[in-house]
This record gives C-alpha cells, structure tokens and sequence, in this order.
C-alpha cells in the first residue's frame, strides 16, 4: 500500500508526498503534533496539518532565521526564541561565541519532546549546554517579563492560525520592542510572498511604524507553501545592509553564507513593492 | 465534485491543485499537451504530465530566462530560443529595442498553436511582429544550420526526457557554441538545485569546458519542482558579473531588476557548490 501525505497549503493548492511510516501522532493542549517519515524529505514535523521542518531541508530556515539578525549586531549576548521548540534555531544561535544566553520560549512542551525524540540532530542543544534555557511557556508572557532584557528576539511561529495568531499582532511588536535592549534586533518568519501577500504587507508596516529600520529577505524551503518563503528583520540600531561582508565569520552552514547576507535582500520586483507604503 | 491535478515531480513528492476545467488535451507527433483552468495559478500548460508555465507565474521564467543574458551582451541584436513555444521567452526578447530579428525554433507547432489560442498574453509576440521569426523545426538543427549567426541562444526547453533530452547534452552545446558570434552567449534552463544536483553539476561542468565563462543562478517559480529553479549561463566574452546596474535599462518587468541581475548569482552555500569541479 502507498501512503501520501497531502497539504493544502491554501484552499486550491498543495504538497502531496510519499510516506513510509507514522512516527508520532498526539493531541496536545495546543496542537496536533505528526511526525512522519517521507521519502523524499526524510523525517517530517507536521503542526495542525502544516509542514513545519523535515529533516532534508531544516537547514535553510534555521540558518536564515538566526545568522542574518546575529551578524547584523556587533554582540550578541542574550537572544530569545518565541516559539521554535524543534531547537533548530537554538542550534545555529549557539554557533555564535559571542551568546551566553540562548531562551527558548515554547508553549508547547510537547513539541520540544517529540523533536528531541524523533529530530535529534535539530532539536540537540536543547539538552546539557549550560548556555540554553528552555523555557515551556508563553512567549507573549515572556517578553511583557523582560524588558530590555535581550540583543536579539528570533519568531520561530507557525502559520498565522491556532497557537501563533497572536505572534503577528502589532501589540506584540510593540511587546518585542520593549524587550530589546536600546540596540537590539528582531526576526519573524513572514511567510510566503506569492501567497500571504497581505500579511506580508501588515506585518512590514506594523513593524515599521515601531523601528527604525525594517527589511524584508527571502529564502528557499521547498516544502513549505510556493517554495519562497520570507523573514522580516526590524533593528532599533544596527541595519542588516551596513554589515561588512570581510567581517562575518565563516560559519558551519549549508545555506547562509556573508555574500548571501547582503544578497537576500535583493528581492524580486514583485516581491520588493510589499515594502513600499 | 472537486477535480484535482497532481504532478508527480519526482518519484516520491508533488504538488496537486484544484482544476475548474480541461481547456485542452491532445497526443501530438511529440507529447501529449494539456491545457487546464486552475483555481491557484490560472491557466495551467502541461507536456507530458509535467507543468511548464501558468498565468500566475509565467513573468518569473520569460523574464529571467531572457533579461540577464540581453543585458549582459552590450548589443544583442540576433536572438535564438530553442523550445519556448508558448512564446514567454519571445515576449521578453523583443522588449529590448536592440533586437533586430528574435527567432523561435521549435519543434512542435501544436504546442503554438495551443498556446496562441489558451494563453494570449504569453504567445502575444508569436504573430504579427516582423522582428520575430517563428519556426517549427528542430532546433538540434536549426543550430548546425546556422554557424555563427547569433548574439545570444536561449534553450527553453522541457525535462530531460522525451522530445528535449538532446538539449541537454554536451554535443548540442558544443553546436551552440558554434552558432554564436565571437562574443556571444547562451543560456540554459537547467532544473532544480534541490532535486535535480547530479544533472546541474554536469551541464556546468561541460558548459564550463567549451565557454570561458560560465555561471549559475536561481530563481522562484512555485509550480516547478521545489520551487527553486536554475540557469545556467555561459559566454565567450562578456561576463554577466561585470554589468554595472546603472547601464541596464529599466524594463516592464514583474521579477527582474537591474539590482537583481547580480543578486541571482549569489547562491546559498548548497547550490553554489554544484559549480566547483
């Protein structure tokens, strides 16, 4: 018997692909939470029926949502990631010297669990490195906490629905804002620019009206909705594009690289007038 | 009842989208040709069970198939498409008003004829203008028929299976190379950097041996397999890296733009080593 597993990413349009086994399957307080064994893109994290992360092409979100905001500022010590529990971006934050303190906000344990069971290569520093702290809670709850507490805040959500609705609210920005130090940074996973055209658009001018510097970048994840996806950065201080390419340090990546730094921001016409007012 | 298409794009993964109608559907001497109305991407051409182009993103490979090579070469005024019958690509040529004659050659007139009645928009150059010369032929042939004729040679072909499986090897090539002018170039679609690695490091490697300059770039195109999509462009003399952006026209274009056109060669660190020998 051939088993495919089918997202509809939108109402008349999706991924289907080929499976071999169910690994896990629960019903969290939060979430229903899969995990599948595919073909093509080897283990596979499924969130109320979304593609969150497989094991074949993890890399490129993790690396982009984590290596563009922490080499733009000059010293990253304290960073925080709201939601991100399958510890993807923790595992490239960590890859920084500069970080002694990497806080993993998740509201869902359950995710973190069934990540370090069945994703143990994304979800590895979550365990024993004295520099993380997971933290099971609410990451809106968190950052009203810790004002002016943190350099970086990473938005490792999923899709705008469910757990996450509240993480692409402008009260929520304003929240992040607070959070940061007077030269901090913040990242958010925006979605796909051929499908959330809208969202991307809020979000951008939200984000605007807060910081001083906002900017949009986009990246390739072939399993998520279009293929495109995209990350909006917003900066009290320092700007993405003033990075100097000499000084970021080579670091132990699949995706990212310093002449990719400058280069994602680079967009495509179509893709370029969601930042104009 | 709902009608769905599904494209296996390989083996074990696809995508599948909401039809409302099958607009056309017939066996030619070459493939079979399938015109169907999708819910998501419009109109939607597919030969031999896999999609070529659709209403919605159809701007993203005519544009960027024509517009880097056109603005590399200083003066294109001779122009060959090998394939490209649904005419994209002859749409693009002919915005640059540097081209005196744009010649189409491929090899199934039904494909044309298709796509002049279901997708006006993209065939619209392919009747009535005295610049573009449309011919149904081979175009294996129309190359060793035509030694030193052309400025710039796209190859808008198919997979490379059926009808377009010659147009990936290093034999045509070779050809190509010999129906340009001293300082000419060509360009090649050449597949996904997810899916497709083994095929693009060995049409760069045999380009990189008959051409002295050979480069890779990406773009987006979310109905082509991972939505990630490369060329691969190769030139006897003028290097696409040393336009300066302040000389190239600004075209109607929906994707390219002259800051793009260095943009799409910088790689994630995955694709670029596809380029190494």
């Amino acid at each position: 018997m051939e088993l495919w597993y089918t997202e509809k990413q939108t109402e008349n349009h999706g991924i289907t692909t080929k499976i071999t086994e169910t690994l896990h399957s629960e019903k969290s307080e939060f979430q229903q939470i899969d995990i599948i064994q595919t073909k093509q893109f080897g283990r596979m994290l499924v969130l109320d029926g979304m593609v969150m992360t497989t094991d074949v092409d993890e890399f490129v979100y993790h690396e982009m949502i984590a290596h563009v905001a922490l080499n733009t500022h000059p010293n990253p010590k304290k960073v925080l990631v709201v939601g991100g529990g399958d510890g993807g971006a923790i595992r490239e934050i960590v890859k920084h010297e500069s970080v002694e303190q990497a806080v993993l906000a998740e509201i869902d344990g359950r995710v973190i669990e069934a990540c370090k069971t069945h994703f143990p290569n994304i979800a590895k520093e979550l365990s024993g490195n004295p520099r993380v702290s997971v933290q099971v809670m609410d990451g809106v709850k968190h950052i009203h906490e810790n004002k002016g507490a943190y350099d970086v805040i990473m938005v490792d959500s999923t899709e705008p629905v469910g757990p996450a609705v509240g993480l692409f609210e402008k009260g929520f920005y304003q929240g992040i804002y607070d959070a940061l130090k007077p030269d901090g940074i913040m990242v958010a996973q925006t979605e796909s620019p051929w499908f959330n055209r809208d969202l991307i658009k809020r979000v951008f001018r939200d984000l605007k009206s807060i910081f001083p510097i906002t900017r949009l970048y986009t990246v390739s994840i072939p399993t998520y909705p279009s293929g495109l996806w995209s990350f909006t950065i917003a900066s009290k201080q320092y700007d993405p594009l003033e990075v100097d390419p000499d000084t970021i340090k080579d670091l132990d990546t699949k995706y990212y690289s310093p002449e990719l730094h400058h280069a994602v921001f680079k967009l495509p016409k179509f893709v370029q007038e969601l930042t104009r007012d």
